[in-house]
Order: structure tokens, then C-alpha cells, then sequence
């Protein structure tokens, strides 16, 4: 058995193939970063662009109104903050993830408009790659041990994650698991961001290991997804062969 | 041509196949329904469960304390308002489509944990059924017409519900288009959300054709990805083609 998984690893690792996901890899990062650049020109200069902020605005207003007291909310300290190339960054990955978190989005209609394109060509990109990674690593994975691999990945995708964010973020263990979990399936409510919270100093290998963490863990949950639909597709199958049988006779 | 693909409608929509897709639907049905009453048991006694209504809530104790005027937000209200069966409903829809706008969200431990598991087994059944869905759509479309029905099927999945939104929602053309692209693509930032503005009267057909869009759309562009990635795969594929005859020569 091992042989033969080493002969596809092989084939999957093979030096022929290897430019084939760095070159598709370059055009992802390239993708990415060319679409943060033009959010962040497109979006740069209106002054309100979290909707955090539009609603704690919107009311800081209305308290303005009502008190009549000196609050003036400098509105462009949060666009600086906000819409600086690397938040654009991170929004465009959150388009093509399809995480959509929605802590950061785009407020005028050329930033509304260039996100739709943006994501009509991202979001098939980042399938493509996602799968390519995701075969890497099913033939990693049938290599070196079966259900032990499965662990190894939960442990770095989960138990890791889950101690940093008790760590660095201040969460529970269940609100860090709830936040990898959101993350990765790509539902991404936005109640709990990592990375983002502007009252914590972050270590400087902290936004890199995000990443990391992001697009590996989502080639792996794919992975187990597709597992899972095998799964229930077998089941369906299994019983609409039992029902032929059962009208055979 | 037309016989053979005629041939593959009547398999595909044959009778022996009909009660699978129907056994599917109803186990899909009660899953979001059964979900959302799991998390209505869950999430109904806590007093805040929208991160709007939290930020609102919170900086609404802001203006009392400043401006000591009889502002005092019933939080029960919002309570009820929004952990009804029908929003937690819409909310177990939002996790397995992997919407998740983020407009609902769990805050109990319980209801949060509730999720995860939710998720795992939603995501799954909810991608095997738009894939069924997209298959007869497919074969549907074959047979009709080629690229007409594609025209049909971007009129009703984006030019009839823009008009909608622009009616009922008071969007703009720009801010309806994005709408539906972010909902179908579910990258679901949660800026904008259909049918949930609580100053506006909806129409009682307005939620069933919401969630009947919602639906047909996500099979519709699920199958116009997949297409794209077929694309990027064979332009992989031609490269790679390419690539190798250059090395022979
Ligand atoms: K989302
Ligand atoms: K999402």
C-alpha cells in the first residue's frame, strides 16, 4: 500500500508540477495585494469605512445632539486607521476566503462595485488553490500514518490556534474554538476578529501566523468537508441501491 | 443533441430519483428547523443577542450617563425581538449556507458551542443539496437553451430581486447588486440584510421569496464557480500541456 502512496505523492510532489502552484500561488498573493491597493485607493478617502464605527458615529452624534457637550469624533483617525493598505490587504482576503467577517467594508459605490468583480475572479482563484493545497496535503497525509494525521491537524489547526487566542486575545476556550471554528468554515460572523483588536500590542509574527493558520486550516476544513459529503453521498446512494434491490423483488 | 440531453433530464428528473432529492429536502427543512428551536432554547434568555443592539445598548448607557436625560433601553425588547423561533430559524439558515451575516449571533457558551456542532453537520448536508439542486438546474438549462437560459437565470437571480431590494428596501441600484452578489457568493458581510429593518412593513410574501432566492441562488452560482474553475483548471492544464511539449522539443 505505502508504495502506492508514495508513487502519488511523488506525482504530486513531482519537480513538473512544483511551478504549477507557485506560479498559481504568485498570481493569489499578486491578486490579493493588487485588490488591497485599489480598495484602499477607492475607499482611502471617505471618512467613515467600519461599521463599527458609522453606528458608534451615528450615536456619538446623537449624544453630541442630546448633551450638547464638547465630543467631536475626528472621523479621520479612523479612516487612516481603518483603510490603510494592509486592512485593504486583509479585506481583499476576506472577499476571496468568502469569510466576509464585515469588521472592515467597503462604503462607497466604487469600492461596492470593484468588490463585486473583485471577488467574481477571487473567489474561483482561491477554490483552485485551496484545492491544489488541499491534494498536497490528503497525500502527505495517506504517507505518513492514517488517523493519526487527522489528530496532528486538528491539534495544529485548533489546539494551537486556541491556546494563542487565550493568550493573546483574553478569550474563553470555548469563544476561541467558536472563533476557529466560524474562521475556517468560512461563515465568519465578525463578532470575534482576531488581530484586530486596537487595545492589544500584537507580537510581529502574529499577522503572519494568521495568515498561515487561514489558508492552511481552510484547505484542510475543504478537506474534510469533501470527506463529509462522500460520506453522505455514499449513505444516498447505499439506500437508493437497497430501494432498486427492494423493488426488484 | 436535444435527445440526449432530453435523455439526461428524464434520468436525472426520473421518478426513482424523485423521493431521493424530496428525502433530502425534508431532512434539510427539519434540520434548519429543529437548529433554530435548539437555539431559540439556547439563546432566548439572554438579554442581548445582537452585536447591533449590544453596541446600540451600550453606548445608549453612554448617553444616559452623560446627558442623565430618561433614555432607558428595554433590553427585553430587543430580547424577544430578535431570539424569536423565526430569527433563530433565519440564523441556523445563515451558519450552513456559510452566510453568516453576523447581524444574529450566539452569546451563551451553550448556544455557541450548539453552533460548532450545528455547522459541522449543516455544511455538509447544505453543500450536497445545492449540488443536487445545481444538477437539475443544469440539466434543466441544457435542454432549454444554451446561453439564453444563462441570461434568464442572471434576470432572476440579480435584475428581479435588485428591483425588490430597490423598492422595498429603499437601496440603491449599486447597493442592490452588491447586496445580492455578497449574499449568493456567501461572503455575507452583514452591511446590508434583506427583510430586516425593523422600521419597514414587508409584504408576508417577502420572506418566502427571500429564502427561495437565497436558495436557488447559492445551487445557481455554486454551478457558474464551478464552471469558472473548470476554466482556470483547463487554462492550468493547457499551460502545463504546453509547458511539458516545450521540454520534449
Ligand atoms: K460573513
Ligand atoms: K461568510
Amino acid at each position: 500500500m505505502l508504495p502506492m502512496f508514495s508513487g502519488k505523492l511523488c506525482q504530486c510532489l513531482s519537480v513538473t508540477r512544483f511551478p504549477s502552484i507557485l506560479f498559481l500561488g504568485v498570481i493569489y498573493v499578486a491578486y490579493v495585494l493588487v485588490g488591497g491597493l485599489i480598495f484602499w485607493k477607492l475607499e482611502g478617502c471617505s471618512c467613515i469605512t467600519n461599521k463599527y464605527s458609522l453606528l458608534a458615529i451615528t450615536v456619538l452624534k446623537m449624544i453630541k445632539a442630546a448633551s450638547l457637550s464638547g465630543l467631536s469624533p475626528d472621523s479621520n483617525d479612523t479612516a487612516d486607521g481603518f483603510w490603510k493598505f494592509t486592512s485593504s490587504s486583509v479585506f481583499a482576503a476576506t472577499v476571496v476566503t468568502t469569510i466576509g467577517y464585515g469588521n472592515i467594508i467597503p462604503l462607497t459605490t466604487a469600492g461596492q462595485i470593484f468588490c463585486v468583480l473583485f471577488a467574481l475572479f477571487g473567489i474561483p482563484l482561491n477554490v483552485v488553490i485551496l484545492n491544489r493545497v488541499g491534494k498536497y496535503m490528503l497525500a502527505i497525509e495517506r504517507n505518513f500514518s492514517l488517523k493519526m494525521m487527522w489528530w496532528v491537524l486538528t491539534f495544529l489547526y485548533f489546539v494551537v490556534p486556541m491556546l494563542l487566542f487565550k493568550e493573546y486575545e483574553g478569550w474563553s476556550y470555548a469563544e476561541a474554538i467558536y472563533y476557529c471554528f466560524i474562521t475556517l468554515s468560512t461563515i465568519g460572523f465578525g463578532d470575534y476578529v482576531a488581530d484586530h483588536n486596537p487595545a492589544i500590542n500584537y507580537p510581529e509574527w502574529y499577522s503572519c501566523l494568521m495568515a498561515a493558520w487561514i489558508f492552511f486550516g481552510l484547505a484542510w476544513l475543504a478537506l474534510l468537508i469533501n470527506h463529509s459529503i462522500d460520506l453522505l453521498e455514499s449513505v444516498n446512494a447505499y439506500m437508493r441501491r437497497r430501494k432498486n434491490a427492494q423493488t426488484q423483488v
